[in-house]
């Protein structure tokens, strides 16, 4: 609980209204109770506000609620998520390396860390303060994690591969696995060793069962503040930039390279050894088969614009019948031209 | 091994031949021997009965088999699955909680539940009657999970999440993950609090490394009877509809509605924030990017009929062709305006 | 580190230059410091090589490279990976089972076999020579594994499959979960059970993620030398030839046969029930909705040969554009008409 006030600081935000008012939580607008704190983040739901039976609103500067109490701020739906945080996320207990973990002796766990039983660290490992391992979770040789990270359960990070600060993976994330990499030798393949490592730098978060493969030689890297969500593949020596967004399902072949701020939709794509560049949005199912240049936005497979995309996907349906038409034109042109040579 | 009375019994059909024909097993029409059981449910494999090795046969009424023991009922293929069932699948033991374990104080484990070396679960977890854990399931604090669940190996299932009864989780589900919600900042993102968990509901099965999200606030439901397979992503607050079947690599984006008894094609997904009726059917890779009436068989991406989707990617080869054929017959058309203009 | 001709053994090459050069490692041809060999597999890189600061480069027949050392052989590519395995992969140690692994009484586990903390290890399991199981790796009852194996963490291996030889799992693989298989009953679905296994023959590799389900009766099958990326489904009673390549998110539906030799490229995919013959390349994103004969190379949805593929998506862009033609044209054509009927 915290006074509407303190709310307000935390956001940047002014009271319009008691700045004394408790908040107990934060709810959707068309599920807040008395004791809620709800946000506007869209003019469109504005008109919910007057039958909302929030205690308090987050809006915008010149939005009008007569009888509600409210946070005034330049972006509600940042104030909601940093409120959210401040309210209803508990704090991660410090635990230590619990009974039921396996740590190697020459491991270096700080003491302000966590480790849940299940959990296996291998030699020469290094954890930051307040870092949280859930159960369950295997750090193999010579892996470096930084402060404040957070590894869910079943997440695996092979050897050699380094996190940055303040990381998290959620369940069954694999960082480190082996790049996909194989040398024709006759009718079959010979592996070809991923000798090198992952690099995941600071406030990276990867989604649940992604895959981030470690590098043939040198190393993968997804930098500062890049979002990664469920079920992504990134291939080996794949680098993406700061800041970047993969939504569901993507997929980044080897060897490509990806610049800063950029976006790729669910199930979107980019082949191997592409450069991608800064400021990019390909939409779901999009697929990059050459090199993108900085800020467009693409989709399609091929890419193309977005709204050529959109255009000619609605086109598409219109195919059969349009060779129908042809068709027949075609030969209403032969009938034309058959008229003409007789006359 | 089962008397053929008593498998007739079980699938609500009736014995041509003999009742007292001892059964050992289930086999494809194929490779069935004696003491098998084998059955036809597709009308097209009847002409392979004369070569059946088969013991005795599940047929719909109507089917001529001179010489073999018969199985006479409304749907074979259900009564295979049943006769399978009992024949087939081993009892499950119970062994209580095992030695390698590690259960939280305040946990309530039924003790006819079974609990595998290396589960760990955690504070007020609560497990029902019969239910099973295999090696390495993490239960974070506070999950309910009823009676008769099958969790597999590696499967986990994070705080607060509830199972109803008969849920099976293949191996190395995840259930509960954070959703995927960041609030932009500056250039960056902040990581929205994902504080809802996730339900599902009673006979909801989940395969292999398929990902449920929790909610940002309230809950994501999958409503009972729902099947979901390997790989499959469903975002946070997405609510799926008794009795639908996902295939796999299909993803539903963030608070989409699915109704009741809907398909969901392999590799097949849903937009955000959509409305999908019930008994809808959408084929393999089909994308839904608008809301979905009831009762119609789609697929494509934009949805289309799914015949107009089949006419439509077949002329699409023919593309390049038409194209070509325009052109001249523009010019065609040229010539002839042109001629006329003299005349 | 080796001697050049050691290496140039290893690789059927000779040395063109110091045979006794000392080698440390290998190192792409823009990154090779002194000490480190690098290898020329495409010509096209064959311009950097004057700016190359590595002791030695593999070459084929032919090439010059004045005051370098050269292995000259035939395969470059081949032999990097080669000489990569010999100097930078290091032996696995032999650790028997170690401390925090659950093993039950009757399996057997060859004593130069490596088990890690946090593994279980079901009833009657063998697991053969030289075999190592990472951290978290269960093995369900009735498993066999066979000789030299690499199971990494959390991978998962179902009761009754078979590995055989030199099987790589990378972590997280779940190998003999259920098929998806479920008979209609009335509204619902009852499941089938999946009674089968699932067989992978020597030197098959499957990428983190993955998954191969166990067959409903009778087994899946992968075959020796086939190479699975990460995030792929092999869905139950697949069978997949000799030396495939599946790239990292495609999908194989039940029951599909496919032929020895052929690569499925990054979320392409095969429906159900289909034959797909030998040498059969299928782009990224591509879909087999038929059976596919032997030695062809395919793209999109539905198949067809690649080049054409490239040409209709290239036209794709164009369908708007050309409707808003076609119209025109007809509108000229009536003209045309309207003043021949005139005449």
């Amino acid at each position: 609980m915290a006074k509407l006030q303190r709310l307000a600081d935390l956001v940047e935000g002014e009271v319009s209204g008691n700045p004394e008012l408790d908040i107990d939580r934060v709810a959707p607008i068309d599920q807040a109770q008395e004791g809620d704190i709800t946000f506007v983040a869209n003019p469109k739901y504005l008109a919910q506000l007057k039958d909302c039976r929030a205690s308090a609103v987050i809006v915008v500067p010149g939005v009008e609620a007569p009888g509600m109490d409210l946070i005034v701020c330049k972006n509600p739906y940042l104030a909601f998520a940093k409120i959210l945080t401040l309210l209803q996320v508990p704090q991660r207990p410090v635990k230590g390396i619990m009974s039921g973990a396996w740590i190697a002796e020459s491991a270096d766990v700080d003491e302000s860390a966590t480790v849940y039983p299940g959990c296996v660290v291998g030699e020469r490992v290094t954890i930051g303060a307040g870092t949280t391992l859930y159960p369950g979770v295997v750090i193999y040789d010579d892996v470096k994690i930084g402060e404040g990270c957070l590894l869910h359960a079943k997440s695996v990070v092979r050897e050699g591969c380094r996190l940055g600060d303040r990381v998290i993976l959620q369940p069954a994330v694999v960082i480190g696995s082996d790049g996909f990499g194989f040398a024709p030798d006759g009718d079959g393949y010979y592996k070809i060793p991923q000798v090198g490592i992952v690099v995941l730098e600071d406030d990276v978060e990867i989604g649940s069962n992604s895959c981030v493969d470690r590098a043939a030689l040198g190393e993968t890297r997804i930098h500062r503040g890049t979002k990664i969500d469920n079920l992504v593949q990134i291939a080996h020596n794949v680098e993406i930039g700061e800041d970047c967004i993969l939504v569901s399902q993507s997929g980044i072949a080897g060897s490509t390279k990806i610049g800063k701020h950029c976006t790729f939709g669910g199930q979107a794509a980019a082949a191997g050894h592409l450069t991608v560049g800064d400021n990019v949005m390909i939409g779901g199912r999009g697929g990059a088969t050459n090199d993108v240049a900085s800020n467009q936005v693409l989709s399609g497979l091929p890419l193309m614009p977005h709204k050529q995309w959109l255009r000619a996907t609605m086109a598409l349906p219109k195919l059969p019948e349009m060779r129908k038409e042809m068709k027949q034109m075609k030969k209403r042109l032969e009938e034309l031209e058959a008229l003409l040579q007789e006359t």
